[in-house]
C-alpha cells in the first residue's frame, strides 16, 4: 500500500491522489505540513515539497509530482493519462507544466499565502489586494480554459488526461479557498464540473483543512 | 531543423540544447527574450517561457522544457538520458524538477535579476545581499551534488543522464553571473568539470549576453 505524504490543500498531491484513484491505485494519506516537516520528510525529499509517495514493503520513495506522475504512468497500464503519439503527448505535459508552474504561481499559490498560511501560521489577516489580483489572474487562467475546452472534448486532446487532472487539482484548491468566480466561463465550468463528478474526486470534495471553511458551492456536484 | 527560441542565459534552454546536442539532433537558435518578446511568441507559449522548439517543416511546436526534454526522449533512441527501470527513471526526473524549480529559484532566477534584468532592462544596481543570499544558496546545493557524486558515478546514477544536464545548465549560468564558489566543493567541481569538457557544452561556453562578461575561469576546461 502506498502512503502519500500530504495535506488536504496540496494542489500537487491532490493532482497525484487523482491520478492514482483513476488508475486504481490503493493509497493512505500521511499528513504533512511542508512547513512544519521533520528530518524524515526532509530526508526524503530535499525538495521540501508535497506530495511525497512511499511503499514501505518495495522499499520504493518517490518525491516530486510530475516524476510521480510517469511513474504511475509507466508502472500501471489502468486509465493511460500521457497517452497518444509523442506529440499529443508533449502536449499534455506542456499543459501540465502550465498548471502546475503558471495557475499555481498566479493564484493558488498566493491564495494559500493569504488564505491558509496566514491564518494558521503567520496569525495575520489576509491582504485583500493579493486576493484581488489572484482572482484577477484566474479568470485568466479560465479563459484559456475556455478557449480549450472549445476546441478539444478535453484539455489536453481527445481522453481525459494528466492535463485535466493538474488543472482540476490547482481549480479545486482556488475553489476551496473563494478565489474562483465562474461567471463568463460556461465552457469552463462546464468542464469543471464533469471533472468534479468523477468519483476520484470525492474523497479531496469531503475532506477539510481544519479552521479553514470552503464555500458553500464548493463540494456541490452540481454547482 | 529545429529551431530553439531562447536566450543565451536561460538555463532551461541550455539544458533542451545540451540533450539535443548529445543525442546529434541539429537545431538554430532564434533569439528570443521573454520580457520582450511579441505575439508569435505567446501564442506558441501562453507559459511565456523559453526555451520553445519548433520544426516548421513538420509544423510541430513544443513549448515546457520538461515536456521537450520527454519528446526528444521519446522520438531520438541515440544517447538515452531518462534511462533505466521505472524507479531510475523517477529519481533521474525528481532530480531534474529539483534543479529546474529549486536551484533555479534559489541561486538562478535570483543571480539573473540582480545581474541581467537591472543592468538590461532596470537600469539599477544590483543588491548586493540579493547576491550574497543566492551565492550562499549555491553552496547549499553544492553539498547536495558534493554527496550525489560520493554515492553515485553521475548524479541520477550509473548512467549521464538529463539530471546532469539540468544541474549543469543551471550551474554554469550562476558561473556566467558569477555566482559559484567552488572552494569546499571538489566533488561537484570534478563533476562539473567532466560535464563541462563535453562537445555539447562548446556552443554554450562561447555564448556570451551583451554587456554582461563572466569571470575569466567560466569558460576554462580545466577551472
Amino acid at each position: 500500500m502506498w502512503r502519500v505524504y500530504c495535506f488536504p490543500l496540496c494542489p500537487f498531491s491532490r493532482k497525484i491522489r487523482l491520478l492514482m484513484s483513476e488508475k486504481g491505485i490503493g493509497y493512505e494519506i500521511w499528513r504533512t505540513d511542508p512547513w512544519d516537516a521533520g528530518e524524515e520528510f526532509w530526508d526524503m525529499n530535499p525538495a521540501g515539497r508535497t506530495p511525497v509517495v512511499r511503499d514501505a514493503v518495495k522499499d520504493i520513495t518517490l518525491a516530486d509530482s510530475r516524476a510521480i506522475a510517469e511513474y504511475f504512468e509507466e508502472t500501471v497500464d489502468k486509465a493511460p493519462m500521457i497517452n497518444g503519439t509523442a506529440k499529443n503527448r508533449a502536449e499534455i505535459r506542456r499543459l501540465v507544466a502550465l498548471f502546475d508552474e503558471n495557475f499555481y504561481h498566479d493564484v493558488t499559490m498566493p491564495l494559500l499565502h493569504e488564505r491558509m498560511k496566514k491564518r494558521l501560521i503567520l496569525r495575520q489577516p489576509p491582504d485583500s489586494r493579493m486576493l484581488r489580483d489572484a482572482m484577477k489572474m484566474a479568470h485568466g487562467h479560465l479563459d484559456y480554459i475556455d478557449y480549450l475546452v472549445d476546441t478539444r472534448p478535453w484539455l489536453g486532446g481527445p481522453q481525459m488526461s494528466l492535463a485535466d487532472l493538474a488543472a482540476a487539482a490547482q481549480i479545486s484548491v482556488a475553489d476551496y479557498l473563494g478565489g474562483i468566480d465562474w461567471r463568463d466561463h460556461a465552457e469552463a465550468h462546464s468542464w469543471y464540473t464533469t471533472v468534479k463528478s468523477r468519483p476520484s474526486f470525492g474523497p479531496l470534495l469531503s475532506e477539510r483543512m481544519e479552521v479553514i471553511q470552503p464555500p458553500r458551492h464548493y463540494a456541490l456536484l452540481d454547482e
